[in-house]
């Protein structure tokens, strides 16, 4: 095992699912289901006809052919949605088209290309066979028969099928509140104005975005400035979130008090510094049930960091199955190596190694 | 050109691009840029440290080593985002933190490991050359250059990149509103009690997760009996959209209206049916500016024709550049035949192929 894939596993032990919650099956999209989903009913409910013709008693049948149709009275009509009550005796024929339910007696289906109505009755030249052109009651599905697993995650199909089995509404896994702050006196926000010295708590933006696009939800707390007392009273109004994301002041400069904030908080520490570039200074802990990320101010790091330790963390709040080989690499393939942040790479702080130089400790990370 | 490329073509030539929006940075996730995004300002916007130590005037540091290191008096401070006004001359220091403004008159910075400050002086017992340690303005970013260009697709990096530069607002290319409509007296919705021959319009929301996944604004107009009068108001009722689908009730029955709908309407009908299965029956149109596509009642058929026939357009309105090549393929790799809509065929019209029996012409279709 790597140090990355170490540090990941013991992320993902610390890391709890979260409890679930009642989705509208459009909302639950991208979601992942937390119950098995089972047929409540047949699928189809009743046998019903696959083509457009005239149900009929198949022994109404025997011997036809082009030439000697057989000849049959039309005593109803059973449109997709509108059972036709009758029931067919021999001699006898319902028109019905697709969808619609086979009328009690009928047990084949002349196809209407097969049929030709005049007045009353209809000549059927055509012996499908018995049973021929229907659609069994429970053909597609039968009642408890299990249609999604708990654990698949929702597509546009899964949707389809929800709705087929009428679930207007799913559990789901709830959705990890994930608030995010940046520290550091030379960041300033939008409602701020910039001024020499200043640059944009831009990691701040990256971050959130990154939180949606996990499927997350952002909570954007906003800049502490270099002061411990300022950057307590900030992290500690995370602690509501399931997961608080700091970056910056993880050095060991004058004005950098992360870690002291963090030790003050009282937060379990599981492990500090990564054996990475350029995420090297890193935090991990807990609190009260919230996992803390410490990362650096560098907007590449910080986010090449929640790639690699923060998604697979939500993914796994969120019900995820872990992907590949779950011994081996719990949530495999999230290797985002190689972002680049062109324009981002001026907030460097001094523990980083510049984003052009990007590296990785031979054969210790992939 | 084979028949599908051919009327995803003529699809595409019908299709406008939308106009464009302000979105907030955090809305505009895997939105389409619509502006070139240049720098306002260079990047960094002052020449900053790389490092915490000490800025110095480089003569100061003539001949200095371990042994003989230079004793200069500390004159002041640069931290991060606050300037130190001081100019720094012959045997002077200015204490700096990594982002510190480099103060006037100091051409190089020592890392603070291989500075001794005591009391008012620090021994500095290395040269890093004049500029060392130095990120100077603009070497990140000049003001001007162009950062993001329009056509780029939103994502966590891009909104990073955005927030650096202080757009708290973009322009992205609209949304299109795509409004969907399932006909058949045999479909009931989830606000219906479910009753013998009855099926949920389950196709209706598995088409509202298309245009969803999409990143388009689905409109559920629900249900149309079949029934000439009433299909044409609710497909009226979709005009104000810019797409309207509809699934169900172009086949030959009976009891099949869209096709004439669409007529009475005058709807501007640029192709009928398509050389492929399952989804044969398929009518593309536009009538003031509105396209129509009207698809199959089975939701295999019809949810494939989306990803077929739909979500190019509705990408190309969005301001998705053609992947792959434009000529041969305007948005190639978009193939969904073999998705699987197990319990979702329960609703098969007559001149569909039942999804367990999905084919492609040979030589036809990719």
């Amino acid at each position: 095992m790597t140090e990355l894939e170490r540090i990941q596993t013991l992320i993902l032990e610390s890391t709890p699912v979260l409890g679930r919650e009642l989705a509208y099956i459009l909302d639950s999209l991208n979601r992942v289901l937390a119950d098995e989903i089972t047929a409540t009913e047949d699928v189809p409910c009743a046998d019903i006809s696959a083509v457009d013709g005239f149900a009929v008693f198949h022994p109404s049948l025997d011997g036809v052919s082009k030439e000697t149709p057989a000849v049959l009275r039309v005593i109803g009509e059973s449109p997709a949605g509108r059972p036709c009550g009758a029931s067919v005796g021999h001699g006898e024929a319902v028109r019905i088209m697709t969808g619609g339910v086979i009328p009690e007696g009928a047990d084949v289906v002349v196809k209407k290309e097969d049929a030709e109505e005049r007045g009353q009755v209809v000549a059927c030249s055509e012996n499908p066979g018995r049973g021929g052109n229907i659609r069994f009651r429970g053909e597609a599905l039968k009642a408890g028969e299990v249609v999604l697993a708990a654990g698949d995650v929702i597509g546009s199909v899964e949707v389809c099928k929800l709705a087929s089995l009428r679930r207007a509404h799913v559990h789901v896994y709830q959705k990890p509140v994930v608030a995010i702050i940046s520290t550091g006196d030379e960041l300033s926000d939008f409602h701020e104005s910039s001024s020499p010295g200043k640059i944009m708590c831009s990691t701040l933006y990256g971050l959130a975005a990154q939180v949606l696009e996990t499927g997350a939800v952002p909570l954007l707390l906003g800049v502490a400035p270099d002061n411990p007392l300022e950057q307590q009273a900030l992290f500690s109004e995370g602690l509501r979130a399931d997961v608080v994301i700091t970056s910056g002041g993880l050095s060991n400069g004058k004005y950098d008090f992360a870690r002291e904030t963090f030790k003050a908080m009282k937060v379990d520490i599981k492990f500090m510094n990564i054996a990475m570039k350029p995420s090297k200074p890193a935090i991990f802990g807990a609190i009260d049930g919230t996992l803390i990320f410490g990362f650096p101010g560098n907007p590449t790091a910080t986010m090449i960091s929640f790639e690699q330790f923060v998604k697979p963390a939500l993914l796994k709040m969120m019900g995820r199955k872990p992907a590949g080989d779950a011994q081996e690499n719990p949530f495999g393939g999230i290797d985002s190596f190689g972002v680049d942040l062109m324009g981002c790479d001026s907030h460097l702080r001094a523990s980083l190694v510049p984003c052009r130089k990007l590296t990785t400790r031979e054969g210790k990370l992939r």
